[in-house]
């Protein structure tokens, strides 16, 4: 078989993406191709982004599905609201907002990185500094990500928006979403946020292939004199086509757009709210198995605890590499690697998406047995109990369909 | 959506069959209708009618694949061998074997059954006996279930056989072994077996639909006399069929085929007795799992435990109906119920199939939680601890493809 | 790969018999086992037993899905309602009639066989005659094929029906419904039909696995003192899971329960008397072709054309053999042979479940080429011409969901 | 049902992309997400990276499987090879050369647009007397489509080579083979081609997602000192990870690379050029067809007939987007609309990807019936015939695989 797996049994994935896909949206991407000029494919698409703004809470904010992965939806976010040369105010917390902040400069942005110690957060005083200074508003953007998938550190966005307003500073706020979005609240209206991103293999829980991007009616305004050199993720391009009623630039994936429908009404059936406080039951339980073995949550103050990833801190004589690879060859459990940085030092625990308590049990089960293997003293059953003992102390949260 | 399930994330499927199914297999059933009386169908069906014989290790055997349950199965066995009056000597262990006697029963048969108490395994004590008094041949057949899916209990088939011979009984032996073939050591032609029969659902890890039967030279001898009427089960049309090499006397499931072709492919991959280790690790983690717990096995003697359903019995003060119940309801945990005599005393813990080690941990620590919050005072992570040591300490038998 | 199949393309499934299955159903059924003793496979099943009268047209008769095919359904009809010894008109008109009356014979009944030349429907003359002397009520039975395959004969019911009120004879009606229900009109309970059955893998567009018989209140209650051993298909037995709210006497087919349900779905959202004049129009558009081709109908009489499969007689000069292999190996289509006393003679043209007009004159396209490949003198492109005429002139009857 | 088609059977796909794919496709994608950066996902690249290399007959090029559609593709072999200004000299032949150059324009490069009317080809007589002047060598490239959507046209790259080598230009040679590669015979490495590109959904018969394209030497050279602004689709991301061996810069989509793996594989099985020939003989029975109904091909002169795709013209009094409407909402046959400058004048059958003669026979005979319906005078069955009599006397390419 043309399979590169190991084993009997499922594989456990607990990287923080690409995620778990439910069997409902694997079902619905189950299909044939299809025209995407005849009547359905607009029809479907024409709901999807209606619904799709729910999963940013906006009413305002403009959807664009772009056959693209986060990369791609950070590019779109970026090209479409600056020109070269614009300076932007960019968090570096980690892996993914270095990246970011590598894709910013290399666009020809004129990014004033604001660092912290990697399993911090944002650092606001300094962005309140800086705002403060900039009475000439040469600041056109604050970059910045929701949720830092390397070290697990989700930023205070509600902060970010409070310090603009007292500064009254008009620059765009661009968040990264991608670990964060449909795991996390989010509140685009609420917050001011003015481009917002995720891709579809993360809490949307389906393949990759989904840059989704949603822009306020200020980044729209902005993206009509933004010069920096676009064609493939042009807004305009999408808004020409969503005028004409047919929505598609070029092919979209039929397969992505039926699963879309899916994963959204999925979602909405357990309710936004209810999958954030699942997801923050899952960290919890996760966190609380993570002290039970005297590790060290890479995360450096509780206000930062990500309920979609927790990076785990390896003793110095362990290599976290080493865990990874065992866990996967040994156990068939999918463990995040410790990234630049980090690289050795840290393992991460991917508790987002479509997964529930049992799951996430069994990913812990594995963990324990995997330090024991590569000599760490850990207790085992001590993190599943500590885990345990909490959730099942705590509310259901999804009522039965029976 | 037109599903009735619970919850987000995976269902957790610890029921003794049916059984967890490999996503290979699932695809290779996601398939249309083929004509079956096309080239293509009987090439396959000739492959398979081969390779099926593996799984039973007999070399001598020929195979039925029925689209039937292992009710069918049954019948198929008794009417094809056996003539309405004709004695059966048969053993009661359990639920499973209670339905087949009822079987024995309505089809005509004569049925002497020996009877142990429910956790015991069949008492060849009184088969020697009756052995020893049938000097005249009246027992036509012994039938016997391999693995008692209600109580856990393994019988000893090589022990059956030492009986027969050491009598030169010509009895056939009936083998039910619906919840053990494809799971545990099953050697049709060693033990002189000489029908064996397992359902497509069980360890095999497919969905319902295929009764495969296996005959003996002497069954399929005994098959040309047997005046039991059958028509639908009746191995004479598919011998007819196979002489042609069209194979099918009436339409067989084109996705079963191919998803049985794929179930094979797996198990032969993995080495048959790789998987027999793979259930005997398996059974042993959750039967410390159980003693830690400080909860006792259904089953009485070391020498019948099942290594692929473990009955475990609840404290008086405990329905064990309402553990199967919560388990569903709260965990997204399937698990068996107890049948008839031991209903309410006992649930099931279903450990065969395409299982591996983190599934299981996952389930230990699911019943874990059940049974605080039924009120029983279990420490959590008891269970968990005792088969991750075992495991953790066992020689990982599958090696990684890559 | 461990796909047998021919070349690019799809497959061109017209054999009146496994059929072509509908996107939707193959992905309902793409998914893992589910506990059947769960809530959620009840509460499926519960509902799919009321739906599936539809199919038959009943509000009084009780419905059995057997895991099990198109002759077990058989088997279940009569078993239950006779006993050994019954008196049983039936009428042989083809292969598949005579197969039935082959089972009735083994299965100890007395056959009263009323033949016709094949290619002519069941002869109620004589049936008329045996009513007129039965004054006593020996015919416990009258079986009917509604559709006989092998010949593309569709059988009157009504008229049977009304034979039997004209005589008041209590006799009970047998259908085999198998290559009619859910394609043809069938009104169990107005013509007074005491057991009607189909199987999944014919109208319903399925996969093979499921027979579905129906049950007359007359019937079930024939069914408490029918003599005929039986046991897997005994209804007992699942009268006493429908009691109990579990449904099922031992494990059903997850998959097809699921693939049923999205089946049902599909044809009460096209509406049953639509698909009834889809198949008219496919099965009128065929006969066409065949006239166009200069070639005869095996069905003798216009009152007898069948709309769900048509046998079509090839000059004695060709081996209608030939033609289905040649069909297969080179263009990729599955026709259905001619069986038994037409063999070599005819070849068929299923033309029945999930089929639309584009896909009937492709495969028409495809024996016109087959036609003249081996020889017979046909014009290419006549037969196409001739269905086409007629399917562009005739009501489109499925409205467009957009 | 989320479900927006049309009616019960198959939907007949017959735009020029998406197109039908294959069943075994559709199932090797049937699967959960996976670690992209566990040791599996590497291995199945490598190898998919080596084998991709075959369709582009190419054995120096490097490729890049890129997470985007057809126009990300365009972008980056524009980006990667030139700096902004850099002269481009570009074919407008119909609407999808128009949207290339569209494209090259934004992106800021200097576009010498040599145009031909629609229906026509690339204008060499114009490249020939520019690369004449251009002593200077300012043409840094040449790009043009190898097969032109909109028109059915398709160019005649090697000409196009022998020119540039005429003239001993160094310009690079960009190629769009959306539309071509894997339908029509395509050199790479023979051709001088620099960057060759194609997209998933087209004749690999996937789903859209995937932008494969090719980089010679040369244009790997050239990118390393091209100026164009590019982080998503910047090649070196790529080349650093596949140094590093793992391959991918962000998150690939674990479906659509087994999907290609299998795609991949029916290609080689069949043999490309079996597939070409395969082309050819639809192309050419789709022409028969079009002359027999007495309609135009919009393609001028026959040494541009394009086997991919066949652009026909409908008479004045009919607008053709009427004929595409009515072909899906009557007959559930998806036509290619006529675009921009052909709007209203033609419309399009797509005969690429898998497909087989049966399925364009039923396309054409759809055909007839919507152009007898719109109210022009076509004799049903004509172009049937037309094209039946040719592939009826063809030599079948395919073996059976029994």
């Amino acid at each position: 078989m043309a399979d590169y797996v190991y084993g009997p049994g499922r594989t456990h994935l607990f990287v923080p993406g690409p995620v778990n896909i439910p069997d409902p949206v694997i079902r619905a991407m189950n299909r044939q191709n299809e025209d995407y000029r005849s009547p359905a494919v607009p029809a479907l698409t024409k709901i999807l982004l209606e619904d799709v703004k729910k999963i940013f809470k906006t009413t305002t904010g403009t959807p664009f599905i772009i056959p693209t992965t986060g990369t791609g939806a950070w590019e779109s976010a970026l090209t479409n609201t600056l020109s070269p040369g614009d300076r932007i105010v960019s968090f570096l917390i980690g892996q993914f907002s270095l990246l970011w902040i590598d894709q910013q400069q290399r666009l020809g942005f004129n990014v004033d990185v604001v660092e912290s110690d990697w399993g911090y957060g944002a650092d606001l005083a300094v962005l309140e500094a800086k705002l403060r200074q900039d009475t000439a508003h040469t600041i056109k953007a604050v970059a910045i990500v929701h949720n830092e998938t390397a070290t697990g550190v989700t930023n205070n966005l509600a902060a970010v928006r409070k310090l603009l307003d007292a500064y009254r500073h008009p620059a765009l706020v661009l968040v990264d979403g991608v670990s964060s979005i449909c795991a996390l609240d989010f509140r685009m209206d609420e917050w001011g946020v003015d481009v917002a991103l995720t891709g579809s293999q993360k809490a949307l829980s389906m393949p990759t292939g989904l840059g989704i991007v949603c822009a306020s009616p200020k980044a729209l305004e902005a993206s009509k004199t933004a010069k920096s050199v676009r064609v493939f993720f042009d807004w305009k391009d999408y808004l020409k086509f969503y005028k004409m009623g047919t929505y598609w630039p070029y092919t979209p994936s039929i397969q992505l757009l039926y699963g879309l429908r899916t994963a959204l009404d999925l979602l909405f059936e357990e309710g936004l709210d209810n999958v954030f406080k699942r997801h923050t039951r899952l960290g919890t339980a996760t966190r609380l198995a993570v002290e039970a073995w005297g590790l060290k949550n890479c995360t450096q103050k509780e206000e930062w605890f990500s309920d979609t990833v927790t990076a785990v801190v390896v003793p110095p004589y362990i290599d976290s590499a080493e865990i990874v690879k065992h866990a996967w060859k040994r156990y068939n459990l999918s463990l995040g690697l410790g990234l630049n940085k980090v690289a050795g030092k840290v393992f991460r625990i991917g508790h987002l998406g479509n997964l529930n308590e049992l799951q996430l049990l069994g990913c812990l089960s594995g963990v324990e047995m995997v330090l024991k293997d590569v000599g760490y003293p850990v207790k085992l059953g001590s993190g599943v109990a500590a885990a345990a003992a909490y959730l099942s102390n705590s509310t259901p949260l999804i009522p039965s369909r029976i």
